[in-house]
C-alpha cells in the first residue's frame, strides 16, 4: 500500500513518462503532464518547480539499482550487470527518456549536472565490483577502476544512440574479454 | 567561388545549425529555420521535404572527413584520429546537433537509419587503420575492426553526453592503451 501522496506522484511520473515518450523533449511541457495526469498545472508546480526537475524525478523513476552482484568471479559480476544493462536499454522506456535528456542536458547546465549525478549512482554497481575484483587479485593492482567501468558501459550506448545497431547477445561476452581480459592474445605486445 | 545556388543552400543551412544550436529540436522546425536564413517556407521545402531531411545535411555540413592518416603506425594512426575526434567534441557546434539527432532517431526510425549511415561513413578512418595494421602484424590477426572502433570511440561519446565530465587530454592515450595494448600487465590473466 502507498499513501494516496505517494500515489499520485507516482500517476504524475507516469504522465510524464508518456508524455516524453511520445513527444519528446519537444513536447514535454507542464501542461501537457497534467492534462495526461488528470491533474492541475498547479498541483505539478507545487511538486515540481520546473519542467527540468520534473524530467530528472522521471528519468529516477524508471531506474531501479541493479543489484551489486558479489558472486565472487569479477567476470561473472560484472556479466551480470552489464546483462541487465542491455535489457534496459533494449526492453524500457529508458532509452527515449535518456535521449531526451542527453539533448536537454547540451542546452542547460543545471540538468547537466542533475544528469552527473545520476550517471555516478548508475556507476556504483559497476565500480564497486571492479573494485572487488581487483583487491581479490583477479584484476591487476594499477587497474582503474573509472576507465574501466568506461570502456565496459560505452560500447553499449553508443550502439544504441549513435550507431543504431542492435546490441547483439555475444557482445557483452566480447567487450568483458577485450576490457578485462586482454591477456589472450590480443595485443600489440606479444605475451 | 561557389555558385548562387551552393551559397544559398549553405546559408540555410548555416541558418538551421543556428536555430537547432539555440533552440535544440524543440524550436527546430521550417519556419524558425526561415525566418533565420531570410528565405521563404517554400524555397526550404523544395530543397528539404522534411525537417528531418534538412537536418541530416545540417548535421553533415558540420562534419568534414577525418583524414586517414598512414604514418606507418597503428598506435599513431589511431591517436591522430582519436584527437581530432576530441576536438570535434569539444570545439564544434557537433555534439549539440548530434544530441538533436539522438533524440530525434529515438523516436523516428527513418532519421535513425540516416544517422547510421552518417555514422557509418565516420567510422571509415578508424576502421582502414586498424585494419592496415592488422596487415601489418601490428595487431593480432583475429582483431575485430568493429569491435575495436567501437571501444576506441565509444568512451568519448560516453563521458560528453552521458556522463558530462571533461575529457582529459591523457584520456586518449589511455584508452589506446587499454583497448590496443593489452599485453601491458593489464589482465585477468598473466602474461
Amino acid at each position: 500500500m502507498v499513501s494516496r501522496g505517494a500515489g499520485a506522484r507516482q500517476r504524475m511520473l507516469t504522465a510524464a513518462l508518456d508524455v516524453l515518450d511520445e513527444a519528446g523533449l519537444a513536447g514535454f511541457t507542464m501542461e501537457a503532464v497534467a492534462r495526461r495526469a488528470g491533474a492541475s498545472k498547479a498541483t505539478l508546480y507545487r511538486r515540481w518547480p520546473t519542467t527540468g526537475a520534473l524530467l530528472v524525478d522521471a528519468m529516477d523513476a524508471t531506474y531501479r539499482p541493479f543489484p551489486t552482484p558479489d558472486t565472487g568471479s569479477v567476470a561473472k559480476d560484472v556479466t551480470e550487470i552489464l546483462n541487465a544493462f542491455v535489457t534496459l536499454l533494449e526492453r524500457t522506456p529508458f532509452p527515449r527518456l535518456l535521449a531526451a535528456f542527453i539533448d536537454a542536458a547540451e542546452r542547460d547546465p543545471a540538468l547537466s549536472k542533475l544528469h552527473t549525478d545520476l550517471t555516478n549512482r548508475r556507476r556504483e554497481p559497476l565500480l564497486t565490483v571492479l573494485e572487488r575484483g581487483r583487491d581479490r587479485g583477479e584484476l591487476p593492482p594499477d587497474t582503474d577502476p573509472e576507465l574501466t567501468t568506461d570502456l565496459l558501459t560505452s560500447p553499449f550506448f553508443y550502439r544504441h544512440f549513435v550507431a543504431h545497431r542492435p546490441i547483439p547477445r555475444r557482445m557483452v561476452a566480447d567487450v568483458i574479454t577485450r576490457v578485462l581480459n586482454p591477456g589472450s592474445a590480443r595485443g600489440l605486445t606479444d605475451c
